[in-house]
């Protein structure tokens, strides 16, 4: 490559802070720098990291600079010095940069929480990273989106699905926040029917039958999905499978390694010595896949801090052009962050499952 | 009636003191004891509510009077004087109490720990309430089976049921043995699918076509389900909320009157002074309902510690043969309890719904 891509974080909270490490492991970008306007412990980190920080404005700037947070300019500054920003601000703030960004003339990448329509564009690599090249607007899908994409596209591609139904249990709230919100020993249906992943899925595969419900526990890591997906014809476990060790970005864990929770999850994630425990991989339980013939049957969890991460890394490298093929891309992201199809080798001696969990109540 | 129903309680524990307080308010039946081999607090307030204590066995008695709880007799004892025991005993245990009811000429009630096999009946008094007259043996289902019973039941006899997809969120554990089990912060997947609960229904409803998933979450209040209900003709809202409000032992709750989450259902019964925060019915929310022409979508909340309990009084009432008709047990159970269709009055002028269950992650 001639250039490397020079590329903006603006936001740097539990998405931004991701996303500005993982562009700083490309060979084919440079983190120019990242923007927030809060002066607290998390951007005094970012400086203390080496990140050059940006302030959202001047006001914003003397804050910075007066909590001791070392600044190189504004915003302003730092777009007029790339070409890709990555918008991680808060849901709602981000869309009302996108004036900014179109002044001055940089493409924009926007994460889940934004609409659809912002862009035109919603985006999962492995999905449709084609139609990403050389565009100036995307939208990075959620972390469910993102899941459901990944696995469901998996099953889709093989032209199985006759139609999914899945049920998302969310986590309350972030680790960083979970101070704030007070979600304890209860569990927040949402009353809107399908919630909004499904069609978030269908922005990116429209011929996808599917419908989500969702809810949220007392728990602040990860989201775990239920999902029914009925099938055009039997689909045996063995090719279910294949099917899944055949998609990138989705790894087995198993209840017989004693993975049977998804603190387990977690646990092994930091036992693999994951940078701050991410989990890019939608981890799929791969003893809870079942079939009856009409249907299969999967149980999977994702890390929603971490796994829009290299599709943000991905969506970069399509909307700058540097890499017209989605397959070259994805395995390079995958590389650089350490990426992986198996977390655990299969054992041939597996560990009986642990669980006791329907012993005190049927 | 001539003579009144002769009952006895074995097991002192989550269900059975229920079952307990329940006989005592049936005007044909008579609690003659209750029975467990326990000496702690619970125990002891079972004496101090007026129910007369019999050990399980001798040394259980020696050890009990020890305690200070002053006991009538042994379990042997109770028998002797009964004509139905429900056994609310710990799962596994139960089971073995039945050749000591069969030897003492007692009918015998079981919770649904137990396989449907030990008693070849399977009880829900709405669903088959005529099955278990004058029968000597029977198992009322399980908490989460006879939530989706009622609810699944109310749909089946109208002819709508396709196809029922189901996940259950269960609670942990229960709130007076939540310092033993160790679950925060996490969710455990069952690895089995279908869960029991499923073809547990099937025990009743055999041409009701289901399949359960489900898991555990850090909480000890309730479960939740998300309900997936394919129908065999588009149903309204309307048609749904008419049917769940003709059957029995269902009632509504909405988030428009600010009722989100398990823990506010919790707290709509501790200020309807429902004895120990109670609920026997099975709380639907209303503003949940949803459907797009092809199914019908339901999210609802299970008392598991007490919504099995007007079951088992109507199983007396049924196996002792002293009323034939269900509805008439199960209006007469019900008025002895409090049990309503109606936990709130609908409103016409509904707060909107509190929930920001969506702002901080999609």
């Amino acid at each position: 490559m001639d250039q490397k891509v020079r590329v903006a974080v603006n936001g740097y909270g539990v998405i931004g802070k991701r996303v500005a490490d993982a562009v700083t492991l490309q060979d084919d970008m440079e983190l120019v720098g990242i923007a927030d306007m809060a002066s607290d412990y998390r951007i005094r980190i970012a400086a203390e990291r080496g990140h050059r920080v940006f302030a959202s404005d001047d006001a914003a700037r003397t804050e910075m600079e007066a909590a001791g947070i070392p600044t190189v300019g504004t915003l302003d500054d730092l777009l007029g010095a790339v070409d890709v920003v990555a918008d991680c601000a808060p849901k709602k703030l981000a869309a009302a940069n996108k004036a900014r960004y179109e002044a001055a003339g940089v493409k924009g990448i926007w994460q889940g929480g934004e609409s659809h329509e912002l862009t035109g564009l919603s985006f999962c690599a492995q999905v449709n990273y084609a139609d990403a090249i050389n565009r100036d607007w995307a939208r990075v899908v959620s972390c469910n989106t993102t899941a459901l994409s990944r696995t469901m596209h998996a099953l889709h591609r093989q032209g199985w699905v006759h139609r999914v139904r899945a049920v998302l249990l969310r986590r309350a709230t972030d680790p960083w926040e979970s101070h704030i919100n007070g979600t304890i020993n209860t569990v927040v249906p949402e009353m809107k029917v399908p919630s909004h992943q499904g069609p978030d899925v269908q922005t990116m595969l429209p011929d996808l039958d599917i419908t989500t419900m969702a809810g949220s526990g007392p728990f602040n890591l990860s989201h775990v999905h239920f999902a029914m997906v009925e099938t055009t014809r039997p689909v045996s476990i063995e090719e279910l499978k294949a099917a899944l060790a055949d998609e990138p970005r989705i790894a087995f864990v198993r209840a017989a390694d004693g993975v049977v929770a998804a603190n387990s999850v977690v646990e092994l994630m930091r036992d693999m010595g994951r940078p701050r425990g991410d989990m890019w991989e939608v981890a799929v339980w791969e003893d809870s896949l079942s079939t009856d013939g009409r249907e299969v049957y999967l149980t999977l969890q994702v890390d929603n801090e971490a796994i829009v991460v290299p599709e943000t890394i991905d969506c970069i490298r399509a909307m700058s052009g540097i890499e017209a093929d989605a397959a070259t891309s994805i395995a390079k992201t995958d590389k650089s962050l350490g990426i992986t199809k198996t977390f655990l080798p299969a054992t041939t001696n597996p560990i009986a499952q642990a669980s006791d969990s329907d012993v005190s109540t049927p």
